[in-house]
């Protein structure tokens, strides 16, 4: 089998590898002219037989809109796009819509599994027909981990599916990253209890409920640096937990744990938080000009 | 009428100015012998006529515990102590049982409003018998606002009641300016739509279901310093906003306002959140091990 | 002065009535032809001197924009449309470019108060340029609360700030509205101590930190039905609330109050909780299949 | 080696299961005759060598006191009393300082694992000193999961330590929890996209940022009743997770997602919310006397 793959970064050349194992011929594109096999897409297409199928895993947004609406320019009808990128759900039915005027096929793929994807395999959760996701299989069976294709792939249902999935995961993602966070900062405030955090976290790994990958990346997180020394407790976010509220919001979900999980994100970023310029204000209007801790109305 | 007053700190002295306008005499005692007119509670209890009424006024916790303890060794059968500092209303239940061993009376005494209480009186909750209340009401109506006794005055029920209602005040207090905060940093993140914050404070005065008296304080901050320039947002936290978690936690009820207020102040306490070190760290984990911005999952 | 006001429904009539009585001559449009004063917008441009102001006070979404289409057919060059209505903010962009096409003028206009804008007049927030404001300054002061105009109204900025400020204040009001709510749940929760629910509130309408509005609207609910016996704890949820955390969301604003009042009335309105299902699910997976207390980990 | 062993309730004689493979001799005493080894503690007692060693599992609070205090009089100084249970950690304080009145020696186990510790073996986390953690070190390898000891097992610090690592434990398992049912709820509420719910979270177990055990029997459980058909939506709590927020509280620690957690199991269990009614009662105040969708401010 044989398939274009646009995006030649980490993410995408790990992938590349996988694929290349599983016999999967690559033609990349990247705008680093290093890394690439093409000069442009326009090679890319001439060096695909039709049929041909593109994955795309570029970021999202305007570089994704942009791959897409070249990619129309090339491609012929009955080629298809892929794209694995971590897009917004909303946008696959516009990308797919303008596809299907030049009866260019069109799935998405969300895919999970970081910088260990090479390794173990990455989550796949796929948009789109079922004839559309049988004609591409062998790739998702190349990039999914081993073991039942179910534990590690899904077809979730027509196009925008696979990339609803993954910003629910992503979302979910978010709340356990901060269980954790809030986990290791009560076993930190009690050093006068706990002497041992890294090691209680390394004895969660079996038999406990909590038990889990990111425990584990935890574990290894707190092996390399015990008192995170070396950490910044600055944590940015990408567009899949916000599109998670937002999601949220629009059908009336309750999703308290997400939020905070977000919300704690955005605070670890602010230097002051303007809200708390009010609350120190307020309090100091009606306690009495100094700041002091008894002042509590 | 006549009362000892225990504490003449900012509050016990704007007190006492209120107390002496409305014709009734204080003997005060302080710590501080320049602002004290006795020596000692031995004084303090030779002073007045029984039977004596004493409002202790101090921190609570130990000191509060120490004065009552004191306050049973010079008072007499008869004798009354009122507790309107700031203690939990568990420690009311203590402090009744231990004077009652001596036939000292005990009423606990919820009083909110700040520095601004000298001159617009004080709201106050308060805890006791019919008989004990009525007995000190002079004091009571010197101390609250005025207008109709129920709008400033409440006995909410036996010993503990009046300390209950203010810790519950206090929650709500921790939660409306919290909200006022996430407004304020609301218009302030849109500088290019809100051209005037303080104007749109202002205007919520009247007429709007959002006008409080918090929100009149809001408006005089913003006043003196519209861009906040001189305060730091680092919010201190006493007893009762904690006190009300542990309450909510005891009895099953949610109370996600009042809790995310105080996470908010602790959070704003803290130069490195190990949580969120925690979390950069997971994230660096599996999204390889520079922290971009796009290396989530 | 003279202008025309579509929608007549409570919060429309009622502004009308304060507009009669500050002099201003109104000629009303509503769909319902009993309460109109014209059969259609064509016949109320008629009646309209130019250059002419009208007042848009129906539900925001679909038909406010097909008021604003309608209305820019039947407007000329030089006319103002006034939206009153509860319009997203982002809204007010596209109908303001769509009617400056025709050169007619707009202005947006966040408007508080319910149905007690009558009485006390209504809090408002508008924006546009200074020529347009002040064009319709007397509809405006007509309609806002006596006392000094910058305590009820407030020129925010251009066009779409009036609907921005409105938009937080409601996310405000949601947060302070859930803040009493569990400050209610608290003393409810404790009827062995608290014997005085309602007297606990209406004492704490004068001199205390809490006192705002909302509070005395709270007290006048629990002197009709002190148990709220009569009152379903299933709340809605207008727009403007969700808007407020989306755009929190945009900016990184951590908004957890906010965000809890929303999601409070999300499950409110839940027969069973679909998390909590599965939450549920979980706990009998790894305690055992019976759902005993005893169970978690 | 010989132990005793007292609680045979599930978790009790599942253990008793993994100590009789590993070769230790269990001496069980139950409340209930029909599965107890002996009539009371003095025959327990009588039954085993000095110095002995007792297993307390038994549930948290006055049984556990009763127990040891019990155990205080049959046992002599040199023996060893484990308590496996869900106790606070500030008990083991007190029960330690009790025995060892007695020269008994105490140790606190936090056991994590559910009904899956028969098969998987049980997350251990122990405190109490090195000789006394050393001396019972076979029966916690009997209980243990297979794999590294520091995998399954951690000596976390002297008396308390240990459940203080099981309380902080059982916090982060309730907002994994959480997180896992919020992502459910999304998933639920787009069926409309999302056709194979149960497959989604099938294929996150490999390779995916959020696998875990939880997810596991997330899977598990959605295989037995895909619509959870036959769960109530109505979750317990039991006091670790409260304690977990009342630390959390004590020591300035910002828990927001465990918080969000406890509150949702208690929203879960009220029929009607006392704070949602009051929310509804000012809504209804001030919007008019329906309740209407559209009455908000």
């Amino acid at each position: 089998m044989q398939m274009g793959l646009i995006g030649l970064g980490k993410m995408g050349n790990n992938m590349r590898t996988r694929l290349d194992q599983a016999g999967i011929e690559v033609v990349g594109y990247d705008t680093n002219p290093a890394v690439s096999d093409v000069a442009d897409l326009n090679e890319l297409a001439a060096r695909l037989t039709a049929p041909r199928t593109v994955w795309v895993m570029v970021p999202a947004g305007e570089i994704t809109d942009s791959v897409i609406t070249q990619l129309k320019g090339v491609l012929d009808a009955g080629d298809l796009v892929i794209d694995g990128g971590n897009s917004r759900f909303t946008e696959d039915f516009k990308h797919s819509a303008d596809l299907a005027e030049k009866g260019i096929d069109f799935v998405d793929a969300g895919v999970s599994g970081g910088v260990w994807g090479l390794k173990n395999g990455y989550g796949l959760m796929v948009g789109g027909s079922n004839e559309q996701i049988e004609r591409v299989m062998p790739i998702f069976d190349a990039l999914r981990p081993e073991g039942p294709r179910a534990e590690g792939f899904v077809h979730v249902g027509e196009v925008g599916a696979g990339h609803y999935a993954k910003m629910v995961h992503n979302g979910i993602e978010y709340a356990l990253m901060q269980a954790y966070g809030e986990g290791y900062e009560l076993l930190d405030a009690r050093s006068d209890i706990i002497k041992d955090v890294t090691g209680t976290f390394k004895a969660w790994q079996r038999g406990t409920v909590v038990r889990s990958w990111l425990l584990e990346l935890l574990v290894r997180a707190l092996e390399e640096d015990p008192e995170f020394e070396n950490i910044e407790g600055y944590v940015a976010d990408s567009g899949e937990g916000r599109w998670t509220i937002e999601e949220a919001i629009d059908h009336a979900v309750p999703v308290p744990t997400i939020s905070a999980s977000i919300f704690a994100r955005f605070v670890s970023r602010q230097e002051q938080s303007p809200a708390m310029k009010a609350v120190a204000a307020l309090r100091q209007q009606f306690g009495g000009h100094a700041t002091k801790p008894s002042a509590d109305g």
